[in-house]
């Protein structure tokens, strides 16, 4: 458990450097008899990669995926799936003038310090470049619980942030996709990507978060006592790089309130009213809408002069080279779904283990 | 795994219900030859204990632990440490009016819809009393792990909060121990308590966050890519009853920052000038204080009635009875530290695997 | 993963040592709704019980287990069931003279050298007296797969052995529980009573192997590829004390087979003519009866003077004190038996996760 | 845990089918600082490969591994290694006659039963082709405990079996390769191959037992109660294809032995003058070299006409197409020590976590 491993039942693990030969992973515990739609796994991939739009860093990486096994026909077939994304794009040269010196705020020291070694290419393994594999496994899970519908949109960027509830947005795939911020208010979007060309202009970066809604999901997913629903969508999501914090339901403004403007009052048919609880109780979903907020801090690499030090323990000049994000928040949107599909799968199969569970094959 | 263990080479297993016989659990893969201080153990069970103030629920539970194995002198064999707490003052009778009811943002419902079946006294296994094993066991991961300081503090109920960096407080044992609230701050406390007693007077309750710090960790505490030291930290805060919320470092308020303000400069030694990434790069220490703050959302049952419904999809006026908490915060706080205490023994065991770990027996 | 956490969804964690306060463990995942019979669970402690016969140790232990939580009027909740057998008999005075003695063939020297503290008395967590907690796990895990027959009998004592298939003898519990030795064939088994007797009289003990057989087991269960059913089986038996091999199916005779001679041809229905298979294929269970042999060495504690050394390197004779089985095979049939279970339960419960699978609630 | 993941600290994922794309891993865990052999590792590799000799099967298959990450400079980096080879030489159409047919005692309708669905081509996934994936792992394995000396050979052919101890053979890596069979017994090994020979005229195949010798290992290695070390290395030969059993130490026949014949007395220095332990005591390796025997039955594919089953319940003559191994053994000796050295691998870390460990980075 060196941490490359997520997921019990429905399990992935992941390997593979930013500026390496390639990047892949194993899915092991996928049932047999999913059929997949492979060009719906490429459609998650090419929402997550680079050069997408002005906003977003301009490599250009084909990220195609290849499956090695455990699909015949396009079926899974119960055995692990292996797959391999080969780096093209990889522009090592970009990264000679770090090779001994380490960045503010990323992992460099700290990984030479745990490992002895770093792989200075890109951030090597620490790089987000890792999610991909994170949305190659999340977009199988996502087939397999395929009545469960999870939808992700950035729901600020700096201090621009939309002032509504998830419910009040058209939440479709394409009232999401029709802006490069993957924010469903229109005139947000353009506050939002304004936002951004102007920071990217400065040399400089932003943070934000993004909302994400589970619909249509049964009741009875999730385990007590540690392993509550909720806490492994907050691993999960704190897990993804730059994710400073996470709240669900009613979350940190949830602690102003008294019990009795909290609690969600039942309906006659066992539905809630209210639903500050955000559709988990006891770490266990109760049938009503699961939402959470993720914090994302701005892209450490900015193209701006910082001081920072080299091996030798001396001050020097640095400057971002190379082609980065400005911004993570658009591509981080399928990585925040993937995540969050691998929970649901992994947890789903657990559900099926209760006697009276509802959920049938 | 179905959610009662956590850590896995310090791992705690759990059971036990809120009005069973006992609780109690096992603690597999802990050191030979660490020395027990019983009586530190015992501090941190009176320390979450009910009945110790005016704003804590009035149950008088002894909450005496004892160990059954593992234990030699007062010494650690290696071998499994067994412990059971017997359940004294459980007053079964308060519940039986809640036996064919469903209580507002409370699990009744959502257990028995999942397991078919449910223990309606005190809320069973979801009742916040199962946390007792997890302050036992946290006792010990902090003896295991003694050079690391883990400090937690009540930071605000309700609307009122410590307007200061944690680094403006005294954080010792005194300092913090010194009112009920668990405030290290004086004035502040005050005011906490104040509304506090108006709310329980109102029958009424109310929640608030909690602040912890961990200093003098050693760097290298943490395993990329899935189990980021902050993302396991996460799931072990979100795994506490009525927590709604997690962030660290920089968190929710660090989204609105540029990079260029948020990125922690480095020092010629390696330490950082300012510490916005709160500790903690790549998911792994780097050295400087760890701190992160949750959210609690109020106790859900409150003194007052409240429409619910029963067995048959009747609705029925309810209204807590018994002995309850009008605020949580204060018995959460050596929850929140065993919890931290908990992934830190764990995660510091994985760190002496590597080959140039600082990190000595 | 310290070693004593079995099985992944069916989850046993036990604790205790031999001559300390207690004994117990924690099951977490047994599913909600199983009645339990505690009379047959206590049966099954009796079964395994010092005391039984004139051929068993003589000591005397209630050997009563409580239940802690998880049940409600005997039915489980799903919730974990911890369980604690107290030790009453425990004479440490016959382990005193060997306090600075490592008795030979035992676990004492490797134990200090690996934790650099031992627990001397009766073996500490070495002693069979653990097993007391996989039979308690193991008589839950039956009652859950009640439908599956596992049966286990003394099939040899030294060089007396039962030379016949499973199949010629009678293998219902009245059988084999017809003699102390528990062997259904009775004549074999008054040999070997006869053969017990003399070793014991000789202040010596005896080896010898038992064998155990599923009937009535679902098609499908196993997982390829490292957690193959009879490997899991494998383990679950030489992680029994005393154990030094394992074999199923045609076992080390089959290896001096020809494939034609070996393979089991098919029945138009799908079962197999012959079963040198040993009721699995590629891991998975196909239906047909599953059957393998342990081996059992002698106990290494005998009555008679042996030279060995002391914490000083000095050599010293010592002969074992107390009460001390010559022979462990018939109080090893319900431990046999309790791990086969544990194992079936947890793969029983993998099992379920296919989409195809025939194992229904 | 469906099964293709093994270990827990060193921890390996495998993926791939007999006649898909590619074969491979992922190796998480597996610490910084380690200087490969990549040579040592394709001489694995070799030594389980097709066509080696004319008494193995004549497959052609280069069986190269490409490694993709984890590792610079030949160095491991402390991050996941991910690798794979690609299937070049697979003659599927080979397969063709048996896509609709259930082969005796192979895994063809336990797989379709459990899985809805089945890779016919050259038995998918229970082929013993993914064997390749642990090879490649335990070579690295290998590399980790290089103190450490695993060594296995061929010691019984059908009935043709080495009358020796381990200890009075020359057990040197020369000794073993010298002739194919891979026996260091040079008139045995003639008539061993002799008889496969005659074996595979007759259109046939055998049985065998492998032995396999550990010299120099660490006392303390192992993990009581259910994670013995002979336990989960029983477990890891039992995954071995084919294999029906395992003993070690004195094994099956110590079951005749008393215990003052069994017992290993102790000389001054804390080594025993006889070793049937097997060097492990408790569960804990004592420093003695263990050594263990592992029974495989004949291969099932032979080219002999055998009455078998259709999909549609008829009966049918079926005959092995392709190129098959009339033995097994030789081919399985790295198998065999790849295994061996993931478990040491994987306990070996354990074992550093003891504060009293003698084992150094």
């Amino acid at each position: 458990m060196a941490g490359n491993i997520f997921g019990n039942l429905f399990r992935v693990s992941t390997f593979g450097e930013s500026h390496g030969i390639a990047l892949g992973g194993v899915i092991d515990g996928c049932p047999a008899g999913i059929k997949l739609d492979f060009q719906e796994i490429q459609n998650e991939l090419n929402r997550r990669k680079p050069g997408q739009s002005s906003i977003v860093t301009q490599r250009n990486e084909p990220d195609k995926v290849n499956f090695l096994s455990g699909i015949i026909d396009n079926e899974t077939t119960g055995t692990p799936i292996g797959f391999v994304i080969y780096n093209k794009d990889h522009k090592s040269d970009d990264y000679h003038h770090i090779r001994d010196v380490y960045r503010p705020s990323h992992s460099d020291l700290t990984y030479e310090l745990k490992y002895g070694i770093r792989d200075y290419r890109g951030g090597g393994r620490s790089s987000a470049r890792e999610t991909i594999c994170r949305v190659v496994a999340g977009a199988i899970a996502k087939q397999l619980i395929k009545n469960i519908t999870i939808t992700s949109y950035v729901s600020s960027v700096g201090d621009i942030s939309i002032n509504k509830s998830y419910k009040e947005l058209d939440l479709s795939r394409e009232s999401i996709e029709k802006n490069p911020i993957r924010c469903p208010d229109s005139d947000t979007a353009k506050k939002m990507i304004y936002k951004i060309k102007k920071i990217k202009n400065q040399g400089d970066t932003i943070g934000g978060t993004i909302t994400c809604v589970i619909k249509n999901i049964p009741i009875g997913i999730g385990e007590p006592v540690f392993n509550k629903l909720h806490a492994e969508l907050g691993k999960a999501m704190l897990s993804i790089n730059a994710v400073k914090g996470f709240e669900y339901g009613s979350g940190f403004r949830g602690t102003k309130l008294t019990g009795s403007q909290h609690n969600d009052l039942f309906q006659k048919n066992g539905k809630t009213k209210t639903n500050l609880s955000g559709g988990i109780q006891g770490g266990i979903s109760n049938g009503m809408d699961i939402y959470f907020k993720i914090a994302f801090k701005p892209v450490a690499t900015i193209m701006k002069k910082q001081r920072t030090i080299d091996k030798n323990g001396n001050f020097i000049l640095i400057e971002g080279k190379g082609r980065h994000d400005p911004c993570v928040l658009p591509r981080a949107i399928p990585i925040v779904e993937s995540m969050t599909a691998l929970v649901l799968a992994d947890y789903w199969m657990y559900a099926k283990l209760s006697k009276y569970s509802s959920i049938k094959n």
